[in-house]
């Protein structure tokens, strides 16, 4: 499995592809990969020619005291697994290679970012937004793909390109779980054997909440069947449950929007995140899901 | 002249014309050219194939207040200018093809914002660098010119295309002065007779300051002597004079560095800016000007 670990090597390499008229998929990650990621390369490796995988923990988006220090790193592991899925050539810049002096500029989303998870990550998403921009810069792929595990992170993402009329085409790739309903994670690995046991309550939590929407049926009331439903079935404690459109992740819920159900749930020493996407029913429908 | 409304026509042409080699050179404008537009699409015309100039009054760069529903349009008279100069098509969409929705992300300076013309407008060159990068994806150019007379803007253009790893090659084009040095703009219009005579003491202004760096000689010192010089030959009120480096735009001065030195002037109906880029002099010699 190549590894380039230039930027200027990547865009060469990229660049001598597209110029034979191949197609080139791109997934972004932080490393450490599992089956979701694999997902992601798969689904690249079916769509394209070639498929840049970058591994890179990006500095930016950590906040002081957060884990950029501790984040787990095996570029050996990571390899064979890239390879597996499909990828064909890794990128993995060093820190000075993508931050080479203080950054001039940053890219900052205007709104969606004092929800979910960016609550309690102030600054975070504008580090996701910026390292993913200059990324699809130096790779200038033809289509890009994000789990909608990470929905706020894919929903930032999805409207940058937009709004910033970015060629890349962003291709959404779907939650993959385990039989028992819980989605994959490498925070999975941090559960205690009777936490584990639990975790599948996190989904089956946000799927029959987000089951009863319906006439008369308030976000609100969605949002606390989900939460009742977690702190009834399991010892972790609450980060967030808030229903949201999406990609815009607004209060805005009409009928017949799409809308995102979203939750993340603390245990000892794992945070786990899921959620569901579906339409919010119109007067005489039921919730209709998508992802 | 091919005028082009569109984005998806624009990102079309530029794609089509790539794709049989044809080097594309871009000058971003707000309309109304005058000689400095002219020399920008000049120099576009002798390095590239094809000129896409675009015409655009961007409304993000405009705060409230300004004077954005006033500013000079003349389509007809640009269409003949951009042609004169050896442009191929103009790209001129309207604020509701750039901008169909409210924008969910920006590009922001994190530096070099609150000096120069920055001081006086805040959030200005975030407008600025938002649209030239939305500019720089729809149109994909090669090469893109500015003039040295906008030093600030182009510095952080500059710097944005550096940090976020676009591959746009920006190119310098140094300010097209009158006989008798004024910068040309097209406020000079707005000047009265004894104003006009007066407007050339700017430039003069700028050059006898900085011919005194040398030994012992202050960044302060070459300010106070520019703006001495103005007050002095001048009826116009100083805006602002400052040496910062360049293109960071920061105090931190040092023998061999490169440093503007740039003035506004304010005259009754007419704001004029023009600057100076020199090489710092270390401890024996003198400075040097590179535009």
């Amino acid at each position: 499995m190549k590894v380039i670990e230039t930027i200027q090597e990547m865009t060469h390499y990229t660049e001598t592809a597209k110029s034979s008229g191949q197609r080139i998929g791109f997934v972004p990650t932080m490393g450490f990969l599992h089956a979701g990621h694999q997902q992601l390369i798969e689904t690249a490796a079916e769509e394209n020619d070639i498929v840049v995988v970058s591994i890179f923990v990006n500095p930016l988006q950590f906040a002081p005291g957060e884990d950029y220090e501790t984040y787990p790193r095996d570029l050996s592991a990571d390899k064979r697994a890239a390879k597996a899925a499909g990828g064909s050539v890794i990128f993995a810049p060093s820190a000075d290679e993508m931050y080479p002096r203080s950054m001039s500029v940053r890219v900052l989303p205007a709104q969606g970012t004092d929800v979910l998870c960016g609550r309690s990550r102030p600054g975070h998403f504008d580090g996701v937004l910026t390292v993913v921009q200059k990324l699809f810069h130096i790779i200038d792929p033809d289509t890009a793909y994000f789990g909608t595990k990470d929905a706020q992170q894919l929903a930032l993402v999805e409207n940058m390109v937009h709004d910033l009329n970015s060629r890349v085409r962003i291709g959404r790739v779907p939650t993959v779980r385990e039989a028992d309903g819980l989605a994959k994670s490498s925070r999975n690995e941090n559960l205690t054997i009777e936490e584990r046991k639990e975790a599948p309550e996190l989904y089956q939590a946000l799927y029959t909440a987000s089951a009863q929407a319906g006439v008369g049926i308030s976000a609100e009331m969605i949002e606390a069947a989900a939460c009742e439903h977690l702190t009834t079935h399991t010892r972790g404690s609450v980060d967030y449950v808030e229903l949201l459109t999406y990609p815009e992740l607004t209060k805005d819920i009409a009928p017949g929007k799409t809308v995102i159900l979203a939750a993340a749930l603390k245990f000892r020493h794992a945070r786990l995140i899921d959620n569901l996407i579906f339409t919010w029913p119109d007067n005489e429908g039921t919730a209709q899901f998508k992802a």
